[in-house]
C-alpha cells in the first residue's frame, strides 16, 4: 500500500534571503521522503525565470551540491513521487512546468483526480495535447486557461470547480509560492513559519526539519499565498470534510500533526483501543514493524503484556531481486524480516500491524513467527477490513486483490494461519483519531465514498452541501 | 558552424518484420550522427501504443540492447539533435511526443520555425501551454488541433499554411510514418527502399547504411505516408526552391546525395572551381580537415598541383577542457590539429577550408602552418564570404560575429594572416552544385532571404508564387 | 562508531547446486549490510577459476542479475566493508585477491592487525611490494609465503603465528572455503548448514536469512575447511577468550546469536540492569533508536515505567550535505531524529542510548528532547564510559575525542545537559552479557588490553598462556 | 591489429611549475589516444605522495575538471591502454603502482615480456603474490627488490638484464620521471622539452600538442633520468636494433617522427614505390580510410593516376551492436564505410591499405566497392604478406587466423575478390622507411625473429651481440 507524493514550497522575504529556498526544499523534502522514493524534484525562481531540476531516486542520490547551487532562488516548490499504475518515467515526475501566455507555472500535486479523464478528454476534444500522463498536466493546463482570463484568485477558483477527487497543491506562479487543498481535505497541506520566511509541506515534519514552527493546517477548500504576506482565501466551502484516515494508521510519520492530531497519539490509541475491544490473553506484544510500533506500544500499556521484538527489520534492504529458486522461496521475506527466537520460542504472541491488503504479506510473517517456535499466534490491526478500492490517491490494489473484500474475517484468519484475527473496529479507529466520522473518508473500510465515483455508492452528506463560496 | 538534427523514419510490412523498426531506426541514426550529437531519440508504435525512448549523447552511447530490445515494433521515427541556444536539456531532445484526442503523435524536426514566436503566442493566448522551448512542439499543437477536424492529409495541409520557416519533417501517427518537407525545400529528405518496408532520412546515407536503395528526394512542399503502400500529396507549390547550399559545403556527409546532387562530386568541382578562378602558384594543396578534403583533392585535380596533408586530425578529441594557463595557449588547437612538418617547411601552400565564420578558427590554423615553416599560405575557401546571419536552421553566429559582415576580403586575409585569400564566387559554387541559384538559398551570402524574416531583404522570386495546391 | 567488516563464505556440494553460491553470498551480504556500507564484494570458484567482482555502495546498489549472473560457482566468499583511516578507496575492497604458484587466494578480513607495519616491513625489507594500504594484503602475502611450502593447516598455523590482532577471516583456496578467527576471538564467526552445503558468516543472521540452521561458533583459534566435508582444526590455543563487547551492545543485530548469546536478550539484560543499578522516577522511558531500543524495553520491563517514543527517526536519510548556514545548524540533527512532543511536553524523560563517544551527539539529541518541553532528562547509558581507544577493529575515536577519557561522569552529564547521567557498571554489562569477564575484551572501558599494544597496558591473564596447539 | 599502449612522462621544475603535470599529461595522452582507448590512467607526485586516479574509457570521458584537480603535482605519468587477451579489467589498468621499502613505485609500460610467464613463476616460487595479470606488475615487483639493493641506475639495469621482450617504460620513483627503452626499441620513446619542464612520450605528437619540441628519442637499451636535470645511462648496448616496422605502416599517427623518421613520408614512399613495383592502369587510386589515406596520396603522386575517396568512414561510430539478423549482414561493414558510387561506377580502382590480417575486411570492403559498379578492383598493400604471429606487443592474431600464412598472394586475392593483388616487397618497405634491415623487426613478415621465442626462428645479427653496457 503506498501513497502517492509528498509536496513542499517555500517563500523567502527576497530581501532577507535571496538564494536558500533550493536548500530548505531539499530538507524539507528528506523529512516528506516516505511519501514517495521514485523520483523527486525541485523547482524555484530568482524573480527573473524559473528554475527546476528533477530526477529519478531518492532526494539525496539526485540532488547534489552541484545541482543545488544551480537552483539559486527565493520562492520555490519540490514533490517526491510515488508512481501508480501510469509508469514510473521521468516524464511523469514533478513538479509539472508549463509556460503559457503570462510565464511559467510550476505545480507540484499529490492526490488523484477522479474526473481526471473526463477533463482530459474535454480538453483533448478542443485540439490540446498532453505530454504526460498525469492529472497534474490537466491541472496546469486548466489553470492556464484561466490565467489568461483572470487574476489568480479567481482563476483557481474557476480551475477548482472543474476538479473532482483529492487535491493538495502547491503551486509557483511568478514568485508566488500558492497551496490549495481540496474542498473535502483528502490529503494533508499544512503551513509553517521559518526564519525569514513562510513553508507548506504535506507533513509537519518537514517544518520540524527545517526548525520552523507550524502555523496551521491549510483547510480544505482553502487557498493560501505566499507572497510578501500570507493572504488566505476559502474557495469552497463544505459540510463535512473527509480527511483520508490512512494517513494516521499508515502514510505519515508519527512525528507529524495532521488536522490537528499527532499521528503517535492516534496510533497508540488504537493500540489501546484494541486491547479494550478485544481483551486477548498472551505472553507478548509485539508490532510488525515499522508501522505496527507505536499501536503495539499502546496495546502494551493497555493490556499490561510485554511489549517485545519478536521481528527485527533490515534497514538496508531496499530493492533486491529474487530468483525462483525453491530453497530460496523464504528469503524474499527473511531479507526484511527475522526472528528474535528467545521472544517467540513457547509463546503466545499478540502480533499488530496496520492493515492487512492482499493478505499474502501477513501469511508470510505469520510463517515466520510459528517457524520461531510460537505457542500461540494472535494477529490485531490497527484498520478496519479493507473492503473496496481507493480511487483517491492511494496506491492499495483493486478490489479483486483486496482478501477482505471477498473473504470473511474467519476466512482471512484462516489464510492467515493466525489463531485468532481482529481488525479495530470503525468506531474504534474513529475516536482514535479523535475527528468526526462525518469528516473522515473511509470509502474503502466502507465502500461508501464521499465523492460520486462511478459505480459505487456515494454518501451524500459530504458533497451534496458543497458550495463555492464567494471570497 | 552546426546544424540541428538528424530525422529517420521507418515503416515494415507487419506481417514480414513486426519488432526491427528500431534496430533499423538505431542504424541509421548512428550514419546521421555527424547532424547531431547532444541527444538522440527514437519512438516506435506496434500497433498498440507508442513506446519511446530519448537521451543525452551518441546513438551508440545511449542506446544498447537492452533499450532497443523494449521498443518493438514495425513503424517508427528517429531523431538526433544538436541544441542551438535554448539549451542542452533532455525535455528539448526528440521525438517529440503528444497524446491528443484521438492518439499520440511523435514528431522529429530538422529545422527552423522563423514565425515560431508569433505562433506560440498565439497558441498561448487561447490559455494553451508549452512544456519544451523548442519549436517543434508548436507544430505538435497545430497538427494535433488540425488532426480532431481533418484526415491526415487536410491537417497536414492546414498546419503547413501556418508554418514559415525550413521543416523537414518525420511523423508517427498511428502506424503511419509521415515525411514533410517545406514548401522551399531548405532541409534534405529522401526516400528509400528495404527489405520489408520504407525509410524516410535527412541523408541517403542512412539507407545505403540500411542496404537499401535510394528511391528519390522527398519533394518541397511534399508529404509522403508511409502505410501498408506509399502515398505522396503535393500540399504546397512553389515556382522555385531553396536548398540550403551549406549541406552541399559543410553539413552533409560526401557520400550523400541530396536532391539529386552527389555531395562527394560538388565539393571536388569547388577545389576545380577555385582552381580556375583564382590560378595561384604552390608546391602543394592542402585540405583543413575532414570538411575541405574533396575540395583539395579537387583542387589538385584541376590545378595538377600536389595534393599532401599539412593538418593531422585527431580523432579522438570531442570534449576536453582547457585550462587558461598562458602556456597551454595554443593547446586548443592542437589537441585536433597537428602539422606534418616535412609537408610545409619551405613549402607554398594552398590551403583550402570550406567557409570562414568568425575568422578565429582560420587564423590559429594559418599560425599552426606558418609554424611549420611554410613559405607562403593562401587561403582558398569553398564558399562566398558569409555575410548575414542564417534564420533556417545553422546555428553560425550573429552578425557581429560574422568576420565578412564587417572586413572586406583584404581586411579578413590580414587578419588570418595568410598570403593571399579567395572565396569561390557565388556562380562558381552555383555551377558546383549544378542547382539553378533560384532554387538555392543564399540568405546567409547575399542577405537576401527566400522567405520575409523581420529587418531583413526578401527575394521575391520563390516566395511570391508560392500556393497550396489542391490535392 | 563504526565497525569495519562483515564476511561471508558459501560451500556447496558441486553435484547439488553448482552456480549458485554469489546468489546466497549476496542475500547474506545484505542480511550483514550494517557491518559496512562503503563497498562490496563477492569473489567465487567454479573449480576452474576464481571470479571476482567488488565495487562501492550498498550490496544492492552495485550487484544486479548481469553482474551476479557472471559469477557461477559452487563455492566463495563475500564482503562488505566500512573503511577506517585509510580512505574509501576501491583498492581496499575485498575480498582481496591474489594470484600465487599454486593458484588464486581470495581473502575476506574483519578486524584490525596491531602489528601490520611491523609485518608489512618485513615484507617490504625483502623486496616485497604492496597494491593497497590494507592488512588483508599482508595476511595473504604470508599466507602465500607459507602455502607453497605447507599444506593448508600448516600454512595457517604459521600464519597466525605472526598475526597479532583481531582477525575473522574466509579464505577461498582452490575449491575450499576457510574460517579462521583469531586465539582471542575478537570477533565474531559462526558456521550454519544450508541446503546442500555449509556457510560461514560474521552473523547468524546471514544463516538466518539463508533458511539456513546456525550449526556453531568458530572457536578462537580454530580454523575450519568447508569442502566435501567440514574439517576443524585448534590451532591455537588461550586460557581465555576476548570477545569484543561492543558486538553485543552496538554493533550486531538483536537478531543475531554470537557466542553462544543472544544479542536481543543481551540489550534487554542491558536494560533491567539499568533500571536496577539506578532507580530513577519517570513518566517515560525512551530510547535514541535504533541502537537504544531494545535496552529501553527492558528498562521499561525492569522499572515499570512506560515505554515510549519521544525521537523518531528518518528511515531515508543517509547521505546528505549540511550548508553551514546559522538558521540551519540543527538541521543535521533534525532530518536524522525528530521528536513527539506529546511524548515528551511536561514529561519526566529517562533516555536510553547505547554509548557515549565524543558526547556532541548526545548533547543535541538531548537538546532536541528539551525543545520539546520536557521537565526533566535522565541519560541512561547502556555501557559503561569509553576512556580508551579500540585497535581492534572498531573506528571508534581517538584518545583526545574521547569524551570519558578526559571528564568525570558528572562532567559529561554537564556537557550533555542531562539531569542526570548515569552508565551501567562493568559488571552490570558482564552480567548482562553473561560471558566471563576473563573471556571479554575491556579494552576500551579499562585501558587494560588483551594483547599488548605500545603505549597501553596488557592484561596478561589472557596472552601469557597463549600457545599453538599440536593439530 | 591493435597496438597495445601510449605512455606519457612528465617533470617540471618544482620552483616553477607546482601542479600541472596531470594536466599536461591529460593532453598528452590525449594525443596518444589512437594508441590505446580501453583505460587510461594518471598518476603524479607533489614531493610527498603519489596521487592515483584510472578508470575505463577514453581519456575525455574518464578524466575531468574535479579529476585533475586532485591531481596536483610537478612530477608524473600516464598511459592509454588497449587490452590484449588477459582482460579488459580495471585491475589491469596502468599506471601500475606499488609501494615498497622506500616509498612508492608508479609504471606506465607499452611492449610486452616475451618471458613474462618465467619471470612470475620464478617471483612465486619464492611466494611472492600478483594482483593483477599484466607483465607490468612483474617488472614492478623485480625493480623493487632491485631498488633496495641499489641505486636508481643500478637497479634499472639489473632489471633489463632480467626482461626479455620488448618494453618502452616510463616510471615514477620519487620525484623522478624514469624512461627506458629495451635494448632493440621495439617500441617508441621519445624526449621532448616544454616550458619549465620536460616530458617522455610514445610519439612526438605529444610534445607537439604541448607546444613542446622534440629533443631526440630515446635510444634503444637507453635510460634517461628527468629530475632537477637530464640524465642518460646507456645500459644495454646491442650492434642492431629491431624498430617496429608497423608503427609506421599502421600504428603511429602520420604526424610522428620515430626514431628520426616522418611517418607522413614513410606512408608516402610506401606508395610510390607500390606504384614503382607493380605499375597498373587504372581510373583511380583510393585509399582504406584512414590508414591507407596518405600511402594513396603518394600512389598517385608516383603513378599520375587521379586520388579520389572511393570510401567515406563515419567518424561516430566506435562501439555498436549488431544483430544477426540476415538482411543487415553488411550493416556492420556499411556503419563504418560507405560508398561514393560517382567515385567507383565503371571506374578502375587501385584500393590501398596497409595490410591484410585475416582477410574478412578486405573481402567486404572489396565487395562494397564492386557494388558500387566497380570495373577493376586492384588492391595494393602497403607490407609485405603477414606470416607469423607477433609476439611483441601487437595483438595481430594466432598464426591460424593469418591468411597469408596458409595461402599464397593468389590464393588472398581470389579470396578477398579482387582483380589484382600486390604486397610491397619487403625491400621496398624498407626503402620506405629508410633504417637499416637489420634494425627493424621484421618478425611476422618473415617468420625469424630478433629474440628468441620458443617454436620460431630467431635471427642472431641482433641478439648475439647485447651486451650490459658498463655506464
Amino acid at each position: 500500500m503506498k501513497d502517492k507524493c509528498g509536496v513542499v514550497g517555500v517563500r523567502f522575504d527576497v530581501e532577507k534571503n535571496r538564494d536558500a529556498a533550493a536548500l530548505y526544499i531539499y530538507y524539507a523534502l528528506q523529512a516528506l521522503q516516505h511519501r514517495g522514493q521514485e523520483s523527486s524534484g525541485i523547482s524555484v525562481t530568482n524573480g527573473c525565470c524559473v528554475l527546476s531540476d528533477k530526477g529519478m531516486g531518492l532526494v539525496t542520490d539526485y540532488f547534489n551540491r552541484e545541482r543545488l547551487q544551480k537552483l539559486a532562488g527565493y520562492a520555490g516548490i519540490g514533490h517526491v513521487r510515488y508512481s501508480t499504475t501510469g509508469g514510473s518515467k521521468l516524464e511523469n515526475s514533478q513538479p509539472f512546468t508549463v509556460s503559457y501566455k503570462n510565464g511559467t507555472i510550476a505545480i507540484a500535486h499529490n492526490g488523484n483526480l477522479v474526473n481526471y479523464k473526463e477533463l482530459k478528454h474535454e480538453l483533448e476534444s478542443h485540439g490540446r495535447v498532453f505530454t504526460s500522463d498525469s492529472d497534474t498536466e490537466v491541472i496546469a493546463q486548466m489553470l492556464a486557461m484561466e490565467l489568461i482570463k483572470n487574476d489568480i484568485v479567481e482563476a483557481v477558483r474557476e480551475t477548482m470547480k472543474r476538479l473532482v477527487g483529492s487535491y493538495s497543491l502547491v503551486i509557483l506562479i511568478d514568485d508566488k509560492v500558492i497551496g490549495v487543498r481540496d474542498p473535502l481535505g483528502f490529503k494533508p497541506l499544512c503551513i509553517g513559519h521559518v526564519d525569514c520566511g513562510y513553508i507548506l509541506a504535506s507533513e509537519s515534519v518537514a517544518i520540524d526539519t527545517l526548525n520552523g514552527e507550524l502555523v496551521r493546517d491549510v483547510a480544505p477548500g482553502e487557498m493560501v499565498i505566499l507572497g510578501e504576506k500570507i493572504e488566505s482565501y476559502k474557495l469552497v466551502k463544505c459540510k463535512n470534510h473527509a480527511h483520508c484516515m490512512f494517513e494516521y494508521v499508515y502514510f505519515a510519520r508519527p512525528d507529524s500533526i495532521i488536522d490537528g492530531k499527532l499521528v503517535y497519539k492516534v496510533r497508540h490509541n488504537i493500540g489501546e483501543i484494541l486491547a479494550a475491544e478485544c481483551p486477548t490473553d498472551a505472553d507478548i506484544v509485539s508490532p510488525v514493524p515499522d508501522s505496527g510500533i507505536t499501536s503495539a506500544i499502546g496495546y502494551s500499556n493497555g493490556s499490561g503484556i510485554h511489549y517485545a521484538e519478536a521481528l527485527i527489520k533490515n534497514r538496508y534492504v531496499n530493492r533486491t531481486f529474487i530468483m525462483p529458486a525453491q530453497e530460496l522461496r523464504e528469503t524474499a521475506v527473511r531479507l526484511k524480516l527475522n526472528t528474535v527466537k528467545s521472544n517467540i520460542d513457547g509463546k503466545r504472541v499478540i502480533l499488530i500491524d496496520d492493515s492487512i491488503v492482499r493478505g499474502t504479506t501477513s501469511r508470510r510473517i505469520i510463517d515466520l513467527i510459528w517457524r520461531g517456535g510460537a505457542k500461540e499466534i494472535h494477529a490485531r490491526i490497527g484498520s478496519p477490513p479493507i473492503i473496496s478500492p481507493c480511487y483517491l490517491g492511494i496506491d492499495m490494489a483493486s478490489r479483486d486483490e483486496l482478501i477482505a473484500a471477498h473473504k470473511t474475517v474467519k476466512g482471512v484468519e484462516f489464510l492467515i494461519g493466525a489463531n485468532s484475527l481482529y481488525y479495530i473496529s470503525l468506531e474504534g479507529l474513529v475516536k482514535a483519531i479523535g475527528i468526526d466520522k462525518d469528516d473522515l473518508c473511509t470509502g474503502c473500510l466502507t465502500g461508501v465514498y464521499p465523492i460520486e465515483i462511478p459505480g459505487e455508492k456515494c454518501e451524500d452528506k459530504q458533497m451534496k452541501l458543497n458550495q463555492f463560496a464567494p471570497e
